[in-house]
């Protein structure tokens, strides 16, 4: 199939580079325009406008908030006035609960489908075509996009025709990921200050009930205090508990846990880790207990 | 192997019935006897008393608090007195750091060997002989155990010679259970306001990042507002939040989510709920989002 791919960030040129590899044709553009210039390898085209994007009827959007994708969108000669009818905005951005609906209402309006399809991964996972991606939308726009999501992701979840549902998900899905760094941050910090080697807990946590992807990997991190180079950083972590704050306002559901992490992130911003993976939650937990920074293989 | 058993509550029981069905003879001694009565059938002796339960020269203790563990070691006649020299007491109970250095200093005063072995694990596993098995103590004494705990255990990890290190990693894992009950309750408390069926989220985030048994178990009894009968009552729950909160201000650890979730069992139990298992957060989550009560195949 012929796409169109807007926003090559950390995320979105691996989800490209999975496009291309599973031939599928992809029309790049990306505001720093060198960015996208390193898909022409692997038989991109790089095009100077969003509209030039648009024209194959199908286009990803892959950026860093509600800002940027409103940008893309609403823009003179953005999305909304470029895409034909008919055509299809394929959004994968972890984007607020809020623009997803105005998103949705507004192509249809335009007479073009909306498809929200946040995806959960870090870069090396959208590199891969590992991602697991959340779909929601009209039935008839996800089955015409399934080959691409193939390439892209290992698991597709379609779950309603509501697009804005899938971004609940995700919300929810970074949520509880990040419910996971601070957990292990605070676990291995006391567990440090208690003498035991942190990397045995973390062995034995990880071969029993917490055998999950998500401990090891963050667990791994967090022991090593490698948060750069950044896989997601901070702001973007604070982002999502803001949007996940912000929908469940919305919806009068207080969360309790959320509500602390948010201030987490702030303090490690504060501190100075703006760009810094979002695992420093380890390190911030480490330095208010008094501990030195994690450093590999020591204590 | 000859053992005495001391404590035959939820755990303590099925971890008796998994000595005798390894082969060991098993001495059980319970306050209230009827309870370790239930163990003649499979080949156990009854006794009247903790000294009687000692003469082996090797006794568990399972037993739900300090108070109850201080009491059977301390009392007259109590475990101190009445287990001979160079005999073994096996601490399996989730009792305090503070507590397991100050029996490990009696039990070494008295010549005797003082393993902590607390375990990971509901009642159903302790009957299967699947708990995880965290031991710390003498080494002769952890190998001289060790087949006892392979009956008892699909996994055991030997941390250290200091028995309460044992006692901080099972406190740490209870508080980082804890963690995901209310993650998890937040989550779908949130997803249900947002009209997804939490089934889906559950199963789409189990089966990716989130593919641990500790989400699965808790993430279906919350789905389906199954908390009684309890696995685990909430004010053990709020015991080793306590405790793990007591070991951490004691070597100046802030932990931001332990102090959250402390006041979230504190409501559990203010609601009435001090006989429902843990996962009952799922519940307090649902009702301070103004939800019915989740229900079986309900949203």
């Amino acid at each position: 199939m012929e796409v169109g791919f807007i926003g090559l960030g950390n995320m979105g040129i691996g989800m490209a580079k999975s496009l291309l590899r599973g031939g599928h044709q992809v029309v790049a553009y990306n505001r720093t325009r060198s960015k996208a210039e390193a898909l022409v390898s692997g038989g991109a085209v790089v095009v100077a406008s969003i509209a030039e994007a648009c024209r194959r009827g199908i286009v990803f959007t892959m950026m860093a908030d509600d800002h940027a994708v409103s940008d893309a969108v609403f823009s003179t000669n953005g999305i909304l006035a470029s895409l034909p009818s008919g055509g299809t905005h394929i959004s994968c951005s972890t984007i607020s609960v809020a623009l997803a609906d105005h998103l949705a209402a507004e192509h249809t309006k335009a007479g073009q489908q909306f498809v929200s399809a946040p995806v959960f991964g870090r870069p090396d996972a959208a590199e891969a075509g590992k991602l697991a991606i959340v779909a929601s939308g009209e039935k008839s726009a996800i089955e015409r996009c399934k080959p691409l999501f193939e390439a892209m992701g290992a698991k597709l979840l379609a779950i309603s025709e509501i697009p804005s549902q899938a971004n609940a998900v995700k919300l929810t899905g970074n949520f509880m990921i990040a419910t996971v760094l601070e957990s292990l941050s605070e676990a291995i910090a006391f567990t440090r200050k208690s003498g035991v080697d942190p990397a045995v807990l973390l062995d034995f946590l990880t071969s029993t009930l917490f055998n999950a992807p998500v401990y090891k990997t963050y667990g791994g991190l967090i022991l090593e205090g490698k948060h750069e180079p950044a896989g997601f950083v901070v702001p973007l972590g604070l982002k999502d508990i803001r949007l996940v704050l912000q929908a469940a306002e919305a919806r009068n559901v207080p969360l309790p846990i959320a509500s602390v992490i948010r201030d987490r992130f702030l303090t490690a911003i504060a501190r100075g880790h703006e760009k810094s993976d979002w695992s420093i939650l380890g390190q911030i937990a480490a330095e208010d207990a008094g501990l030195p920074v994690a450093k590999k293989a020591g204590v």
